[in-house]
Formats: structure tokens, sequence, C-alpha cells
């Protein structure tokens, strides 16, 4: 069939070399502004056009009752992945606001490591749709899929917002 | 009209008195136990059947990079506002899993403190669907609707899970 | 507590009656419009500022494999409440769109009619969160939940649009 | 990297060739009871374990008010196909439930056919999550991805359900 299940690439207005580069530091600065993403201890690992990854050593203090890794951390995660993903294919002037997503929950947050890859779905001007995928990596065993996301995002240009 | 838009109480075999003390105290306890609920500051204010309240002051450890309170956060205790409202309707033997959540985000996390209130919306014997709205808090103003949640969770009892 | 559950009212410059009465007619007309409410024999009950209600009558075309409702038809319902919702709260030369929507299910859609109710949660400039219930109805006994929904709405002016 | 962003097949117990013969003709005479299936003109095309495509001709009874095809029945398309693909998945005597599916909606339903994949994500004894996708086709131009899909869905063995 011709109908591939891969992740839309980024197209528009993006292909010089000094954008390139740009994109991946605004994302970098911004990350790195996150006060939140510093407290769970979450690392930049990997960041491309029209997709982004982000990991996460487990620490204890992330944790829910049984020890594994909460499920809002799981979230708070995959939100980051998926909304960096969406900064990698706008204008370096404008800004992106998280209107909603969802969270599918499928394996207990169990493991080493977590690794959280954000992908765009679908550019747009004003709306993008980012997936996630949330996966634990210990050393004994292959990659687990613990969870998957898909975000909602909205593309924010000077002084508009969604705030009432 | 007859429909009332109000959130359907929990209603069966916890009547008696010994229950309603034994789910706050189990719930309680459960919820200390969540060390990633420490880490963000979250204090469970309210524990009701069918309705449970988690209250967060801001803190910068806990932003985004406008200094706002993370999205991710904000999902993080919706998830375990919802999470514990479906505790408090079933069998003391019995424990929740979230099977997915999706999350709307509203309005900007600003505000001197945060509360996220979760209420079953359908009690169940093996899915409970609890819904959730996050609100900001200031001296000055009303408080602020700033996020809604619904969220899909799944009565387990004995060993059975949702891991593959 | 000073926080209620209920829908927020929109408000925004929707004061006047000649405003009132152009609302109500421009969702009737837009609903009449939409052949596929027609096909599945929706009916528009109910318009409010912010509330919107469609009923519909059980008919064996519209079921599933084990002869209730087809969660697609309670979903294409849910999604027309929550859309025309939105629409009672927008300038009158402006549009809606829904963005995404999620729907729980959870009783069978088993009933002699159906009714099907959307509200607005938060009004805004761009983007508008509606909420939703689907009720079964029957002669012997109270309207049964079977059914929620949110929806994210974008008020279109001109022509933006969310295509790509 | 050695994580790959493509659906998790299905494994357990399911190898024989007697099983694969089976559920095809399971499915296809479930989806062929399906009476809104009917309604909407839509045919079962492709059934793989794991994936299932439900295709639709363009039908002016299934428009919304702009002649497109309504954001409902994309919705019920992509709902049976991710249904369709966990039914593919699960033993003979086992049926699936919707519990909760978000979609969204990314183009126009424009398009002389419309091709709708749903795919297992990840199997489960209790709990399959789906994902699918939506694309318009036409005889001039490249398939247009217009809708996603995520879909929980839980499998039914005997009387068990999820009706409170």
């Amino acid at each position: 069939m011709f109908f591939h299940h891969a992740t839309v690439g980024a197209t528009s207005n993006t292909g010089d070399r000094e954008h390139t580069v740009e994109f991946r530091e605004r994302i970098r600065r911004s990350f790195d502004r996150q006060a939140a993403m510093a407290t769970i201890g979450a690392e930049l690992t990997r960041v491309e056009q029209g997709s982004v990854e982000i990991e996460l050593p487990f620490d204890e203090k992330l944790t829910q009752q049984h020890g594994f890794l909460h499920a809002g951390i799981i979230s708070a995660a995959l939100d980051a992945a998926g909304t960096y993903a969406a900064y990698s294919v706008i204008d370096p002037d404008a800004s992106i606001l998280t209107i909603e997503f969802k969270v599918n929950l499928m394996s207990p947050g169990r493991g080493e490591r977590f690794l959280f890859r954000g992908e765009v779905t679908k550019p747009g001007t004003t709306i993008i749709v980012s997936d996630g995928r949330g996966y634990a990596i210990s050393q004994d065993g292959p990659a687990k899929l613990i969870a998957s996301m898909t975000g909602t995002m909205m593309v924010i240009r000077g002084r508009e917002g969604i705030e009432g």
C-alpha cells in the first residue's frame, strides 16, 4: 500500500542551514528555562526537525505508591517532547502553547531510564498535532513501550493567546 | 429539565460508617507514599466519597519557560485527584490504575495556589471514569479555571493488570 | 466551598436581544445544512447560550453488532452538540471548527430515545472548550448516562483554517 | 536508534493457520452486523492481524454544513477500524468494547473516497490500545491525512461489562 504510518515530516520554509541551527538552540534555551524539567531530572537528548527526545533517569522522588514512575511525570515528559517537536517546525519568532493532550498508560513505569519521543504528525500555521511515545529502558532487555500521547498545540504570534 | 449536569455520586456498598472512615485513611496512606506528590509539594486537602481535592502552592521549581505552572505538573495533580476520587468508591481490597487521561489547558498556570478537584462521573466494577478541574487561586480575585481532565481508571483486584 | 462544578456561562458581548435571537436562527440553519444529522435522524431540540441539546430516536439502522446505538453515532451527536454550543457564544460572522474531541462510552446505547447535551466550559476568542453528555431515555426508568465528551473548538474568522 | 515508531504487532497465541482464517471471518461477520456501517456506506477492505482498513465513498448524505465529510462520520469509521484491529488479536470467544477514544481532525473531509486504518499499538489480556488514521483520497493527488485516533478497548469474556 502507498499509505505509510510514518510521521509526516515538517516542510515549510525551514530549509536553510541557518534556520536549522537556530531551532536547536532556541529549543535548548527554552527547555533550560523550564524549571520543572530540571526538578524531575529530564534531559533534552535529541532535537531534529519534527522530532524531539527527552530522557529521564529513574529517581525515587518521582514515584507513585508502588515505586514506579508517576503517570504525571510520564505525562509531563511526553507533553514537553511533543511541544518541542512542534517548536522545531515553526517560525523563529513564534511560540507554542499546548491546548490539550491525551496520554495512554500502557505498562508500569519500571526501568532504569526512560525515553520520551515527540513527533509532529501534522504541521500547520495555527494548529500543530504531535504524537509521542514513552519507553522504559533497562540493561537486561529491550526498551518497553509504557505510554503514548497525542497533543494539540497552538502557534502563538505576537499577543494572541488562549486566555479568555 | 430533569437531566442534571452534576457528578453522579458513588453509591454501591459503601454506606456503613466503618467503610467511610476506612477509605479516607487508605487514600491518605496511598497519597503519602507517592513521592512525586511530595516532590511537587502537593497536599491532599479534602477526601469525600467520589470527590478528592489536592492543593499545590506555586513554586518556581515547577514552572515552564514563561514562569507559569508547567502543564505536566497540572496534569500530574489532576490525574492524582481523579485517581483518588476513584479510590474512594471501590472496595478496600481493590486498587486503581489509570489507563488514560486527557487534559485541556485553558489558561496559564498563574497564581499563588492551585486547587485540583477530581470527581467520579461513572462508578463501575471494572472501569471508573473521573473528571477533574484545576483552578488558580490568588488573593486579589476569584478562582480561575485553568484546566480540565477526563480520566479512565481500571479497578484492579488480585494480580490482574494492564501489563501485556 | 466557593468553587462550583457548573459550566461557566458565556458572557462576552452577547447581551442584546437581537443577538440572542440571531444565534438561535444561525445554529438552526447550520444544523439543517448538516446532511449527516438528517441521515441519522438527529433533531436540534434546545438552543441556549452556551448549551445545546440534540435528540435522536433509536433506529435499527444506527446500531452496532449487538443492536445498540453505535459508538460512532453517539460521538457524532455529541460532537455536534458541543460544536453548536460553541457557536452560541461567538460573533455572528465567525465560524467553528472542531479540532479534536474525546468520548468516553460508559454504558451501552440501549434506549428508545437519546439526548445529547453540549455545554461551553471555556469560552475564548480563538479556542473554545465544550463538554457534553449523552443519555439514554426509556419510558420505564430514569435517564441513563451513556457517554461523555470533551471537545476543543477553534473560532474561524475570514479565511484562516487548520488546513496545512 | 533502536526504537522504532511502528505499530507493535500482536503476538500472543494466534500463530496457527486455523485461527488466522477464523479471525478474518469473525471480524467480517461482526462488521456486517453493524447496521450503522451499512448506513454510512462503509466497506471493510482489509483485515490483517493487528491492522484493519475501512473505506468509505464520499456521499452527500454524510456531510456537515460546508459539504465535507462530517467529523462524526470520520470518528465512527476510525472507531470501527480501531475496534476491529483489536478484535484481530483476541481469543475467538472474547469480544471487544470501546471504552473511550480521541479523534484529532486535521484537514477537511474533502475527497472522493476515504480510507481509515486502525492498528493495535498495545495488545493486552484486558486492555488494548489502538491507533488510527484517516485519509482523503482523490484521483488527482496524493492521499491526505485528515484525522487521527487513539482508542482504548476492553476485552470482554463471558458476562463482564462496563455497564454500571
